[in-house]
């Protein structure tokens, strides 16, 4: 099945349940406006709300296009970020290679860097929720890396430069070469992009003003429309009225909830369900046999 | 001739069978009581699906046009599969270049690296249909490798993660000098990166609200259409909105397959005749002589 | 909430005034030339605006996409401001790695090239907007950088000079190996690439043009529509024609805002509050604690 | 002139035909049915085809946009293959720098390459048409390359695994250095990757039961409209009906041909004139005087 | 002001003067064909050109949006171009630091080569234009380079390959190490691919039978106008079919201007300009202190 079967309906119809109430309440004012008192010349051509509808459907259906752009965008570099943290632990596991005396160090080094990563995707997950950073992070950092990270208000950004921090440490001691020192600190580069472009999404407001008269557009074509039909239809326009009202104010909520990603709403991006699988699968690389469950569709999340 | 003969519209068909008995039925009944029994009053005027009409061609366009992105990136991503793949064999034969009593061992890892690529391709297509990854791998397998490879949920993966290792065993050796190493871990990155980005459209559903209400959408445009037709053509109107009711439903399914190409059905992405590519083109760069055959369009797939 | 408080309405209404005060006139004028004086002939009928009306729609709707898609690149653009500022610090910390008694010179260097990055977000910022551009960026450098950056128009590429300059001192004297010089060189030329960018989405004016047809057409459309409205609706047609134009000018208005985001305007990407997160981030990878505040909505600015 | 003078009007006319014949005996026969034997109660309102034509349009314009893009993206591949020649071959002269007795070998060698890049763009090209590959490049190629390719089903592949081995050979007798060898690596990379995605172009076909759709959805809007037409108009909708008709089945028939640009079609990207044009820049950066003309446009082909 | 006081209106009046007399003429016939000589039976249902503006404005607002996106992408190359020529510069001064006595020979080469990259830019741009290449570009090029550039058919392309040179010449001398080889390699590879863009935007055709095939439906839809208006308007239909026409023509020369951007037309992309730009920045990097100025909009060029 396609269709999830808990479908996040209700959720939108409450969302949507003030404009609804608004239209019924004006269609059946003019219903009886013209029925009961024959109050005549309130009527306009179909043609009005004809032209309306065509324009609004159109920048509905771009600003729909708009919407669902950014929210497979940030999908995308949820995408990004679960492959990066698969090669940043192949490249540690498949560059170092360090025997003797160091091996169990560079060990180690390798498993608390790896153990980082999966802190860095909970981390990341969580801030942009500006949900407490550190909640599901934190069992995989010790005690002198949560001192560190704490002095920073950007705590993905703060392990990024601790994960900088141990490939110095690896280079000095001579466990990677300088072309994995390079080829390491790359792998980084595009989590550190990652994190940067989950941000912009985040933090910049679809235009506001393009929002708006959008909104107000609807509007005015929902106030039109049962002045059009309350000529040749009488009390059957409240019906037609009010579920057309409800088919565009929910293309618009729509439009609305996938613009903005990582709000902790049912529409989200997945964050925590995929900080699980890159935990799963970077402790699986680590040769570790114990591994949490997948994380079942989130308590009220749909997995849009 | 650029349509196949051979074109799954049965297949369409079958899937759209309960909206159009339904739709067929409703219109059937509204005939009926205009002409029969003559109910007044239950015409509304062909502006208002006239209106609906231009709302929801609008915004099928639009998401039909989501759908074909998403089939065709998934297309884009298996095809830069089949790059890396050849990219990796050609720079692992034109990389390595040992002489002396290491030539048969060198030769042996190549061999053993490309049929591991072979191996990877096959797995990665299985897996995303979800049906057991090794069936068509094992073969390019030994037991070893299989053994490890089962210690781990996500098998192509694991694969990776073998070719990395022999990568280092091979720069240990000094068979690889530090920049080719560099070189083909990018190689891998790539394709660490298409194998992510099949996840992502696999595990994506589309959004599902917006599913939904573009098949309310539908649904109300399709309903509203007897009631204005009935009034000028009486029982002509029946088969008049079957006929646009199919024409639409047919447009919303295709959109519907199109948009998860990776679900054993016949519009998925051919990723066994992929697969089978890369095993020509692979076992030829090896020398071989003896290739199996391309694979014929899967039974009852169309290569959509 | 996802639209904020302060609506920028205000500051879109002043600017299509003129224009309203002209439709208002118009319609007033063909209503009482029909009303009053019993000027017959002058209605048109409703299709002729009814099809301008879809060709409007229509291209109002693909030049609105264009627009946001100017200003999204434009927020896409300076997000990669945000990651390539923090990896360049990132880099520099975990490369250079000096003991003994150069220690104290590279971790001047390194503070200078960072200080040195802040003023170059600040300084492209206010270049952007046509603003002195060392305003914000003179605290951040010194007064020698001061008299060499004087010598160039581009205050921002004279600026990358100087980190070059300063990364082959840092080379000369053996802090960075060859390898770290080329990719921090690599981290130099992207931003010099996002400078451009953003240059260019400054500079390239929207097609004018285009531009002046869409204007002109949405003007036909509009002055058509009271010679439509007039036969049926008399009075009433001044109110509607009124809205409708709003409507229509507040949308096509918004996309010319949107289009240039560099215009010390409202609807401008927000460069210097991202040019003070990036001050804040790179101050606390430099481990200093008095970090000054995030920008507020700058005065008058909405963050469309 | 923008617009060629050899327009491929009659090649799109001749694909068109039949459609356009059954049209015309359509409405020829309703337009008797309806003045001739008074048949009546087959006319429909107007405003069924004009939802119909809304819909059909939004598909078919998004269709042709679809097809423009594969056309497009193809001829940007080929543009890439263009640059990616010049660059190898540039490389190649400026890394290449032996004196002594070796010079003449290398010089042998890069020659060598230069020519069988040559060849491998018109094999391509070729292969790509289904075309023997080898009619145009073996001239490049010596006897010894020839039997070598021919042991391999997809000859442009073996022409990049040659130039590979050469690669190899150049780093074995020192000609390239290591960073050289991954440099020149990397451009027959991204030669790889523009054969993959021609080929991608070349095999995908494109969805067939969304190509069967939209025909049929065409149809019954072409087959509905003389029934609307000829209440009104009589005899006159038959010159209307298929002058629209051939409007719209010639928009079709464009999208149908944009979409597959290697088909040995007026309408494909035109590789034989790019592998001229890339055989005439590398003879000359070889400083050969003597080089073949531009290719006139390919005879029957429009250059589109 | 975001439109310009010039505006190239009268530019694009005169290219549509020949379709504006045409229509004019004929809806003056139409016209007194109804009204003076009573001729029946011309009038059509206005629905019929209703149904084909919604088709052409749909097909008219994709191929508009395609034109722009070929007119933005070549103004994106060219930015491209300027970041490019920038970062070779920075690259060649931070990376060349010879002292002793090869150090003057060091300096003039790095001149010599940004010179030479001044003189690419305005080559490539008159290129384009199929203007002589040179006429800007000779004063940066010593005699010798113009013979060596006078024996390929492609000056721009000559020009690259001659930076290689140098750049292996100062290799040879070990004035850059192997990686910075490489680095500076990478930048003329993407000045390479910039050109090649160029080029593929100036050859590539939009395809032709797209073109007029949307010239065609937009003829039959003007054509129709007058026999759907003539009913019910009489001879105020003339100036109304005048002036929509007028308005989808102007559309349609907007797409067709944009399209090919390198015309030497008022809508180009203003490569002289840019190039201009580009000495100021590389001479003042150069710290000279002599510098044209920047160009004023080109002589009857309006930066569209």
């Amino acid at each position: 099945m396609l269709l999830k079967n808990k479908i996040p309906l209700k959720f939108l119809f409450r969302k949507t349940r003030s404009e609804i109430i608004f239209v019924s309440f004006l269609s059946v004012i003019i219903g009886m406006a013209d029925e009961l008192f024959h109050v005549g010349g309130i009527a306009i051509p179909l043609a009005i709300p004809s032209i309306l509808g065509t324009a609004i459907s159109l920048i509905l259906a771009f600003r729909t296009g708009q919407s669902y752009n950014r929210w497979w965008e940030a999908r995308i570099v949820w995408g990004a970020i679960v492959n990066d943290s698969r090669t940043l632990t192949r490249q540690l596991l498949g560059f170092i290679d360090i025997g003797g005396e160091e091996a169990g160090q560079a060990a180690t080094l390798v498993q608390k860097m790896v153990y980082r990563q999966m802190a860095w995707s909970y981390a990341l997950g969580r801030s942009l929720r500006k949900q407490s950073p550190l909640k599901d992070a934190k069992q995989f950092l010790s005690e002198e890396e949560l001192v560190q990270v704490a002095k920073q208000d950007n705590v993905p950004n703060a392990l990024l430069q601790l994960q900088t921090a141990d490939l110095k440490k690896a280079f000095r001691k001579g466990w990677v070469n300088p072309y994995q020192q390079v080829q390491l600190d790359e792998t980084l580069k595009r989590l550190c992009d990652s994190m940067g472009k989950s941000e912009r999404i985040k933090n910049t407001v679809f235009p506001a003003t393009y929002s708006l008269i959008v909104h107000l557009f609807l509007y005015l074509f929902i106030l039109l429309l049962p002045f059009a039909l309350v000529d040749d239809l009488g009390f059957i326009q409240i019906p037609l009225v009010i579920t057309v009202a409800i088919a565009f104010f929910l293309i618009e909520k729509t439009a609305i909830y996938l613009q903005d990603p990582f709000e902790n709403l049912p529409t989200d991006t997945p964050v925590t369900s995929i900080a699980r699988t890159i935990e799963i699968n970077l402790r699986q690389m680590l040769n570790e046999t114990e591994v949490p469950e997948t994380v079942k569709p989130e308590k009220n999340f749909y997995l849009m």
